[in-house]
């Protein structure tokens, strides 16, 4: 198999993460999203959505999207779990990868792409269009950030992680997602000092700091 | 195990169809939410992010999240798959389900949440707040589904169902996603007739007939 992805982007940086805490190491190619190569060929028929990660399967079968690469690569390879070992585990971890994808990641996302200068022209992820950036969009996923830090940061004060005592594919998830939000200037330590305090440590881990 | 929903919102619906697809029976609690009965305990404490569906275990464990709540059905319940009969298909069919919510449904979810009057001092799942409505939301909800359309219009040609040639988790998130955009008034049948077919012959499922 080989991964294709990009080193830069948040959600390569997720697979990135999830394979060395897992201890895995596949083959990557590195395609330079920045200068458009994943709108040539082979890259486009192979993952029409333009965007990076995707795994390539020895069959030529493609999985695109961070999440479903990790899920995958977690069925080859169960130890240590990053997405829970039994049917109860694994819907909690999903209910926290999800909670944190939809009420924070995504909108996150989505202020970014329509607040930073260097989107500007690809305020859809994996398209290239003239539609504006909206600064409206700025605001709500900043409020809806809040929203998401104000609910996980009282469970943050009596768990270690984010689905319990062990890492999980959440905890890599919520860590992309804090990072984003560097990028819209707001206040975390103070308001949410449990998320603050998960974050740094997260941020201290090998698999991290060998980004 | 008892499900907890409202049987007209999108979400408890998805989870209703997945059951129906797969011929099991939950004993199912009706929460109003209209009148915002999962505010109130026991519900505010069984799931803080103050939605429906979620489900409850008979040791009390809470599994809110539609898809993750339909994922750990289909572990206990494996037949008939609609989430993949092995590590690759449950790939595929994961990442199309998550490009149809990551591309489609949330955005769309989002524009009618501020469009609709209905949704007025609601725009953010699971709250209640003075945050207006904003137009843009609703302008960019749409271009992004023109978008995902697009991509998966052809798909549609060549293939009976989303992620090939059996219904699966993905084709009951598209099925919503194209409901709730009829709030939008946007001409499907015209520019994507795959996907309008598609959704047409979902619709004539007893499953769905049955809602």
């Amino acid at each position: 198999m080989k991964l294709y992805d990009f080193p830069p982007a948040a959600n390569a940086q997720r697979v990135r993460v999830f394979l060395a805490e897992k201890g895995l190491e596949v083959p990557t190619v590195e395609l330079n999203v920045r200068d458009g190569e994943q709108y040539k060929e082979p890259f486009a028929s192979m993952n029409p959505f333009n965007c990076v990660p995707f795994l390539e399967l020895d069959d030529g079968t493609v999985i695109a999207e961070s999440v479903s690469v990790c899920r995958y690569l977690e069925e080859l390879h169960p130890e240590p779990s990053l997405f829970g070992r039994n049917a109860e585990e694994r819907a909690i971890v999903d209910m926290w990868n999800r909670r944190i994808e939809i009420d924070g990641f995504m909108p996150i996302l989505h202020a970014v792409r329509n607040h930073v200068p260097f989107f500007k022209g690809r305020v859809i992820p994996g398209t290239r269009s003239e539609l504006p950036q909206l600064p409206p969009i700025v605001e709500r996923g900043k409020d809806m950030l809040k929203v998401l830090l104000g609910r996980i940061d009282p469970k943050l004060a009596k768990s270690e992680f984010i689905a319990g005592p062990a890492i999980s594919i959440a905890d890599i998830t919520g860590y992309f997602m804090m990072n984003m939000a560097k990028a819209l200037e707001m206040d975390i330590e103070g308001p949410y000092p449990n998320v603050y305090r998960w974050h740094q440590a997260l941020s201290e881990r090998p698999s991290i700091q060998n980004l």
